[in-house]
């Protein structure tokens, strides 16, 4: 890289002459790490034009740094980073800063990271055995036709148009293929202005909560839940009850009186894959007419149902328009990806809409376009089908393993989904448990932060295989079994 | 496209023979628009097996559609939607929503989409003379280096790195790239740990706003300012002071003594386009210290200085840790990309990043390693470059066509950026001029949306010339001329 004469400053307080001023800035740019070996330094004429001294000036400074070994000289090429030249070893506190004279925990409060944490390994990749949950499998993408929509988005055309600020707006392609074609399959009829996109489920449900809750409501969710939900709670500041679910999802009348909104994930509860039948479906709505609530579904694993037919979403079965519907391109694209949807009625999508503006306007246009195209190009449907005959051939590995080894599962979804919900013997914490396995390679996911109460041992556990390879299954349960023998607990 | 077998659900509850039922199924997705003239329908062996009917049911519910000319069949092709099929004008009210019993006006308080708006044209580009502010001109963008940088970055290598989960990370090589290259320009050295990649200044404002202030602390902000900075404000409900700019930007004199943060554009102030003068800037950073408050700076055109060499930005001076700068590739690449970023102490950043993780996880993967690719590629300089080259054509076009129509400028920008604040002669309301405008083909930006106090005519406004062609300007000015000389207000 060329290191331009722009990044070059005079402080007008600085001490010392002009020239060993520039030898300073050369100097602690290399220090810093912010000049590498190689870097090419401005030429004497154009750094001299810049800083407004004469040419001369710069180019004593430089000898200086030739000779203490900072820069090189090649001839007519110009003067280069040395390969030998001094260097700290990290990238060392920047000159300019200094001390901090802000006394930061008290300003912010640390109200947001404060918060419990959910430590996932952002090195998953060189695990050999990655039971991990919500990252895909890049094996089982259509990567070709990914990018070649990729590339119609960024055509000339397309370009122009997606570059713009959309304002609150969003990609009108997207939304009415979502509209046509993806909501339909849930049973969902909606109107483009009842769909917003949103940067994942994961926007969606903050949206909604920021939207519907505040410290004088009431919110009900699942125990155990998705543990981003409570991040997304406590910001509200609302009031929230904790209810229990059984085998088959949230129970409706372990519902107080007076809640303001009910947070279900009715058909594959995360984490232990319930799925709540057609009639306790019924009764939550018929509940929250009664009680006059409003219900967010979060439907984040919408395309995963390879064992039977997936049952209409609760949105589907709503007279009332009392169901906001969140769903995710996660995990039927990738999360990187960061799209994922909100249908409700009209005057709710509206107040997202506008929050969504403020907070930060709309995702990215070109992101937008190309899920336009592989949504419209039928790639996308191509692509779920062969997830689902993937995810069946690993389902039924992880089964067969999970049997042999005589694991005993706590939940695995009767449609399909993605993980299993695993129970360890009692005794065992499953953090514990976490730790000495990473260190064999095995990456499962310990259960305590999916609980409202994450004190004391937890003996469960989620087994995703989407990111696993089926033949590294058996092994990978195998050494979870030796693992949970070698503790004597049973 | 073919309509999917699984988007068709027969609801227990509803009336008549199966094959009735398939019917209305049909019917109804052509009449709301979802199945649309040469769609295919499912073959009858699918939809029969997907529905658990006998295929017979299905092929008479499909020939009494034939029958009504909903559907025509094309032999062994099956049977698509006819292209005289009878539909509803507009996309109508779905069948499934009915009526909506939630009070949502209760419910959602309209906390966010009452707030004041801000109109704006999206469809800037259909008008002659768009001297509209903050979209880009596509004939400047170095579209091609952009697709192939994206390419790269959708190659298979990156493309599997950045369609993954980060959590709460961002992209190392996009990170570094700022931190070496970017911000060195404006005089700041930071580390990594110091900078947050945010979806545009926008987003960059919003959480820093959050972390910063609450209902029990102060705000003061430059009038006129960035009206998109007020919805941000009220959102944390914190108090705030309006300090009225002189031609030097925010005076700090007239800074309240309890002030929390103060934000400040020093650098182009918004819409004013004042430079705070150096000695400001100390004096400014001095009360800070004196008096213990926090100064987001938003330097949103911060590569717009094509007139002089730019002043280093306040957070070049800063010694104590006590500036936030706000950085957006909004206008030196596009605002549909949504990228921008904070550079704060690592306390504040770390903070910020817990916030954005719950909010909306990071930027999308590919879209960060993108503008990597080319900004380190150099493509980045080069398009500033040409930017700079072509706005100082544009800015002097506008000077001359602006003394020659004997308009007014209120404030111009000593070291470039993208417009001029203009005012009107007194009397003379902007948001009337500006629609009579609109009709003529011009679009300005009228003043009242900058100002605390919105009420009462407003004689200022904004010229971008940011997306207007050079050619068009004298025109355009001309056409302001004549409809300000029309009111006979001078």
């Amino acid at each position: 890289m060329t290191v331009p004469a722009e990044t070059f400053f005079l402080a007008p307080d600085q001490s010392g002459t002009l020239q060993q001023r520039i030898q300073q800035m050369v100097a602690e740019g290399i220090l810093e790490g912010r000049f590498r070996a190689g870097d090419k330094l401005p030429s004497s004429r154009k750094l001299a034009a810049h800083l407004g001294v004469s040419r001369i000036t710069v180019t004593l400074a430089y000898t200086e740094l030739v000779a203490d070994d900072y820069l090189t000289s090649r001839g007519r090429s110009g003067y280069f980073v040395s390969d030998t030249a001094p260097r700290q070893p990290e990238f060392v506190r920047p000159s300019g800063a200094q001390t901090d004279s802000v006394d930061w925990a008290r300003v912010t409060g640390e109200r947001f990271s404060g918060q419990r944490s959910y430590p996932r390994a952002q090195n998953w990749r060189s695990y050999d055995y990655p039971f991990v949950y919500g990252q895909t499998d890049p094996e089982l993408f259509d990567h070709q036709n990914w990018r070649n929509c990729a590339l119609r988005a960024l055509g000339k055309r397309d370009f122009d148009v997606m570059a713009g600020d959309y304002y609150e707006h969003d990609d009108p392609m997207l939304i009415e293929y979502i509209a046509r074609n993806i909501l339909p399959r849930r049973g969902i009829t909606a109107h483009p202005r009842q769909i917003l996109l949103t940067l994942g489920a994961q926007n969606a449900l903050w949206l909604s909560a920021q939207v519907l809750l505040n410290a004088r409501r009431t919110a009900a969710l699942e125990n155990p839940c998705y543990p981003g939900l409570r991040s997304v709670l406590t910001q509200t500041r609302c009031r929230s009850v904790q209810i229990d679910v059984d085998e088959d999802g949230l129970p409706p009348e372990a519902l107080p009186d007076d809640v303001d909104v009910v947070f279900t994930t009715a058909s594959h509860q995360c984490p232990t894959n319930a799925t709540m039948p057609r009639a306790r479906r019924e009764r939550l709505l018929a509940l929250a007419s009664e009680r006059d609530f409003v219900v967010v579904e979060d439907d984040y694993e919408f395309e995963m149902s390879f064992l039977k037919a997936a049952s209409p979403s609760l949105k589907s079965l709503d007279r009332e328009g009392r169901v906001i519907h969140v769903g995710s391109f996660s995990k039927s694209l990738f999360p990187g990806l960061r799209l994922g949807f909100l249908v409700g009625s009209e005057p709710f999508i509206a107040e997202a809409r506008a929050l969504r503006a403020t907070v930060l306007r709309h995702p990215p246009g070109h992101v937008q376009r190309t899920a336009a195209y592989f949504l419209a190009l039928g790639h996308y449907d191509a692509l779920v089908n062969r997830l689902h005959q993937a995810y069946r051939r690993r389902r039924m590995a992880m089964d067969e393993a999970i049997t042999a080894q005589g694991l005993q599962v706590a939940g695995q979804g009767a449609f399909g989904g993605s993980s299993f919900w695993m129970r360890a013997p009692e005794g065992i914490d499953t953090r514990d448990l976490a730790d000495r396995l990473a260190a064999r390679g095995v990456l499962i996911e310990p259960g305590a932060a999916f609980f409202d109460d994450a004190q004391g041992d937890c003996p469960f556990y989620r087994l995703a295989y989407s990111s696993i390879r089926n033949a590294r299954i058996p092994e990978g349960i195998a050494l979870i079994a030796q693992e949970i023998a070698a503790t004597g607990l049973r």
